[in-house]
């Protein structure tokens, strides 16, 4: 497989992606910019905002290549030249504190020295974590992975959970989901494989998204509760900006801030030290923020 | 001087500071929240919120002691053991867009082999930037420095120019102020002269903010115009969480989060690529939002 065939590939998924989104969100329609890199490449960003099911939400697909940078060096040994990137992002935030924000991730990324891997992730972020809503989540990533490898679930649901993870809140930001990174052929899968993986996560995405969708979106919700949702989002804001290496990687080898900080929400809030009822839904939810939950019980 | 006399008027300032900004405020009083460090040491955050002048801010002391971390050790070239910091530190988001949030911090350093500094700063972010209030601020700021060395002023501007930048955005976060790091005695000057330095820039800010109030405190705003307020609070956000040294390693090392990331204002947004209108004030603003103006043509 080619870095051209699978560039196009994630292209054909942020297609595909977006044309089922907008059946899911239900009202808007996303909107696009093309743009180009100084130094070689580009991309296409989707955004969606409006009064639907989405406040916010922003697919992105780049393309990106040129000399490696000593940045690029810093994370990875890296002895080649150049490299070549593409991937597609996705990050939506519901107006409805009943529906989680999403986070989704695919990437290939290829040395001229002819090494190459796959990363991505997936994860759930409730602004109120309902349970079984988190294991319906966890199952449907599960049967994913286990079509390609039955240990993946398990390693990626808890590298997800170390990821997405706030150290100075002592929080994960959400209930998890997978993280993977540097995934290359190996005896057991073929680099085709491996691709197909990242576009049956990417095709799953809304279908996973739309449950979580239908089983908030007719709840009503108080002045509390955006309250709650906005605070939630401070704390996403939070990860993005201090903790998500892939955020400020982007910021600072010079990526486009827009598209970067689609992520971020439409609003967000922070009230110092903010008082939390006890067995209150506010309180059992900040109790499930924690890593090793076996969602599912496998 | 000793440290313990440091503390105690590092305290005094916070008292005095947060009984002059209640006036400036006119309507809320400073709530304290008394904490310790488990490592040594402990602080008083001050936060005051409502419907006076200010929104939400904090005035921060502090005072904390134990062995150097390596995280120390990976920011400066220190070789002693043990080391004792105090300082003050502030952040005030009003409600009217045409009042500027304004930060300020003095602190001192202490190790156990006797070396010791000083640092602080003052900076402006004004929601929109009126040229003649900055050189009002800045003449402020100069003529403290003036009666410590004549080369503060220009020194420390410039370094508050390349602090208070935010480089994925190309823009710095206000119109600038004066910030300085690792001062100790010298031919000019001894430590006392540092220390009432220091005293004298926390004394002048409540009467310079005071200034900076009574400019823009009777004027109307519109729903536009919180907005933009709203997404320049979303630049300060990116600023204290992206770039801001002093917060990434409070966070890192430990520090008490809520005191820390006090500074962040009560509301935030973010929009996608933002219209900017062509000559409004919010254009207006963005062109001053540069690196090296001369605002008070020294």
């Amino acid at each position: 497989m080619t870095k051209e065939e699978i560039s196009k590939g994630f292209q054909e998924l942020q297609n595909a992606i977006c044309t089922r989104l907008e059946e899911v969100d239900g009202v808007s329609k996303f909107q696009e910019d093309n743009w180009s890199r100084p130094d070689g490449g580009g991309g296409k960003t989707r955004i969606i905002k409006g009064n639907g099911v989405i406040e916010k939400g922003g697919v992105n697909f780049s393309e990106v290549h040129g000399p490696v940078t000593d940045l690029m060096r810093q994370n990875t040994e890296i002895s080649a030249d150049s490299f070549f990137a593409t991937g597609v992002s996705i990050v939506l935030h519901p107006h409805n504190p009943h529906i989680p924000i999403i986070h989704m991730n695919v990437r290939y990324f290829e040395l001229s020295d002819g090494k190459y891997w796959f990363g991505g992730g997936i994860d759930l972020t409730p602004h109120y974590v309902i349970s079984n809503q988190a294991t319906q989540f966890h199952k449907g990533l599960k049967e994913i992975c286990d079509r390609y490898n039955t240990t993946f679930y398990l390693k990626f649901k808890k590298w997800a959970d170390d990821y997405f993870f706030i150290p100075h809140r002592n929080e994960t930001r959400g209930v998890g989901g997978i993280f993977f990174d540097h995934l290359s052929e190996n005896p057991e899968l073929t680099k085709f494989d491996i691709f197909n993986f990242c576009v049956d996560l990417g095709m799953a995405f809304p279908e996973l998204y739309k449950y979580q969708v239908e089983q908030g979106k007719d709840l009503s919700f108080s002045e509390d509760e955006i309250d709650w949702r906005n605070t939630r989002r401070g704390r996403y804001v939070e990860f993005n900006l201090v903790n998500d290496r892939g955020t400020k990687f982007g910021l600072v080898s010079g990526g486009r801030t827009e598209s970067i900080l689609m992520s971020l929400p439409a609003t967000a809030q922070w009230e110092y030290c903010k008082e939390i009822k006890p067995s209150s839904p506010e309180e059992s939810t900040l109790n499930l923020l924690k890593k090793g939950i076996n969602w599912i019980q496998c």
